[in-house]
């Protein structure tokens, strides 16, 4: 299959950030050519698609969620961390059987590809099925360990690993991790560092999301939540931290050290009140930021573009100072450092050997116009509405607000209201 | 012009708040049913259509903005306030010449329809001009005075005042505002003193926006913002305040004792650092809360959607307690205060007689689905994607991403975008 398209503004995503007019490619999966018409084209395609001078960028990458969470959308809202998480999270996730999470993890991926997202890092329970899900509509993701002292065991971890990175389907790809340090056992959390060593990989957690976290840490181990997993090793082949709220200097100095990359997801941390990520911290010491928005059922949308906008004007906010955080950051946290950090080094920028993870922004949109400074439009002016296509791994999945998958949307939506329900009543009882 | 709207769920804003299934009966600009499917229909209508169990509500009420600003969209970010007025708006507004308002205002009447909007509260010189824009794309627009010592006189004002509010069209009001406290002399003051007197109406103005417009009032007048407009008379026929963000428990007592609306508009707000409003102490106090975008060079969108997702969650993060402003209360704010705070009591919910400013919100879309909470998943998860019609004074302007106006829309991108161009060589000068 190849595909052309024409007539393109182009932002590749390659430092220093510039839109460039011309073409792009795709032969199957991988993009082949980026550049100006050539004066002949002798290819055949096999389609061609006038971009219209509207933008091609990579897709985003949501770098920490819970796909199949979809089930807790506007379940439990207007309560503090803590209390959402033990009294009605964990409950209601005690009732998720058989598939569930399969079809529970579809809902999630439609919205990604409606807010051109064009892969997740997924932490949950049961990752072959968020990944076997990704994998029946097309959809690129990783999935990532969610060991708990009452779920995942560090076996199970390992398991998945060895077979989530062999998926012959190209899409999937797995990670070390565990949920977090106040669900884990040092026994747990001592296993987990072998399992590290033995595979060379990084580990990746919910990291000081909340001040709870970081000063139940400092009085059971004396450490911050950063020092105490360094303090076990867990991060010597690197990894990340999900949210990253509550760290000290010498924290970050610990983050600089293990390469580590932190996944900021402000609007769960708005809207449970949790607090301000230090980006501006962050992006002093070096120490790579991407986005995610976390799960539906904190957020409750999964909207790349609330998020990219919150990570610049949060800390705008936060520091009284409308001058930190620019556009150009975030656009940059929200493709290449996202794909880094999910270790989609094929998946970063725009570029011929690359994937044809690519995305469509529709700059015909009256919140796009006039135009003064697209990339600016992008982070302080876009929605999820100026999606105009989202390709991932050279298919196109969503254009013009019209799915193309193997399957019927509404049957989708079907299958999770009627889990959905079933769990309802279960906690009801 | 008959219009039936069947197989509805509706949201009338009433209280208290219930979703109700049945049909909405429209004619001409007025709704003249709602209730149950009766068992017999004997009315002939000219338009039946099915809403497939999508949500009919009242349109949002943008109860602060500035239209026309749509020319400096993304053209100066990441500036604090003061010196982003000072050194860049100001300057870029005085190169405004003939009926560029009116050009410019399109562009953001086409982003409110997007949005879900119904009606804006406009704050601009040369109000003719907006509202001459309003009407031709038949969209309903209260303007508002913008009086300085450097341009708009009051006597100006009191003109389009008398001018406006007999607008032949139906869709057009007026109301008395100066710009704010800083930009007005104490002999302009005590001649709006003398208009609100004669005209018996109230008075809005920007209010206590930043800590600076705070301490300076301080100074200056050894008052708070709030105390020194209300130690004039200004207020003496009730009125409001845009922003509403350094306020004592005083000026609390000011504002519900004068009757006053504050329209918080927290993006701008954030994206510029000026701070939170006290939303709670607003709703603890009883002084009724209403929702603006303020203008596309601050925001820099127009979209209503981030505005209620961020009047309930900052106020979350600024007590750090999830449980504060609920989003039924934001629901309120987004429509029947912002019709109350515009003075338009014909267009505030959905009832016989009322005027049929009516949205419809799709919830076949995934970050609607599945459905535990179809109010509070408007608000925390929802975007200007689900806004699948947007319908003014009876009419149709917006449906499944198509404009239905009597103009061509890239005709009005295309003359905005030469505006913007021309002052943008002129002010690099």
């Amino acid at each position: 299959m190849k595909l052309r398209f024409k007539n393109a503004r182009i932002l590749t995503m390659e430092q220093p950030l510039q839109i460039i007019e011309g073409e792009l490619w795709v032969e199957n999966n991988l993009i082949t050519y980026i550049g100006e018409k050539p004066s002949n084209i002798t290819e055949k395609f096999d389609k061609t698609i006038d971009v219209e001078r509207n933008l091609l960028m990579p897709g985003f990458k949501n770098a920490h969620t819970h796909s199949a969470m979809s089930f807790l959308r506007s379940y439990a809202d207007d309560l503090p961390l803590h209390d959402w998480l033990n009294n009605l999270v964990f409950p209601a996730e005690a009732l998720l059987k058989d598939d569930d999470e399969y079809h529970l993890a579809k809902v999630s991926i439609l919205e990604y590809l409606t807010s051109g997202v064009t892969a997740a890092f997924d932490m949950y329970y049961k990752p072959e099925l968020t990944a076997q899900a990704a994998v029946d509509l097309g959809f690129r993701i990783v999935c990532l360990g969610t060991v708990t002292k009452y779920r995942e065991s560090v076996e199970e971890m390992v398991e998945a690993y060895k077979k989530l990175n062999n998926h012959p389907s190209g899409l999937v790809s797995y990670e070390l991790g565990f949920h977090a340090i106040y669900t884990a056992s040092k026994e747990i959390l001592s296993e987990l560092k072998k399992a590290a060593d033995k595979l060379k990989a990084p580990i990746y957690t919910h990291l000081a999301e909340t001040k709870v976290e970081f000063d139940n840490c400092m009085e059971t181990h004396g450490m911050t939540p950063t020092a105490f997993i360094d303090s076990l090793g867990l991060w010597e082949y690197g990894g990340g931290g999900f949210h990253g709220i509550y760290v000290t200097d010498e924290d970050l100095d610990i983050m600089k050290k293990r390469g580590l990359y932190i996944v900021s997801n402000p609007s769960s941390n708005v809207k449970i009140a949790s607090g301000i990520a230090p980006i501006t911290k962050y992006l002093e010491k070096g120490v790579p930021v991407a986005i995610g928005t976390d799960g539906p059922a904190s957020n409750n949308a999964l909207d790349f573009f609330r998020e990219m906008w919150l990570v610049s004007t949060l800390s705008k906010l936060d520091l009284m100072d409308a001058s930190v955080v620019d556009a150009l950051e975030v656009l940059n946290m929200a493709t290449v450092n996202g794909a880094h950090a999910m270790r989609l080094y094929n998946a970063d920028i725009l570029k011929e050997g690359k994937y044809a993870d690519v995305i469509m922004i529709d700059l015909n949109t009256p919140n796009m116009q006039p135009i003064n400074n697209i990339l600016k439009n992008i982070i302080y002016a876009g929605a999820k509405s100026n999606i105009k296509m989202t390709m991932v791994n050279g298919n196109i999945l969503y254009y013009d607000g019209e799915f193309y998958l193997n399957e019927d949307v509404s049957e989708i939506y079907k299958k999770a209201q009627a889990i959905t329900e079933r769990i309802k009543v279960e906690m009801s009882k």
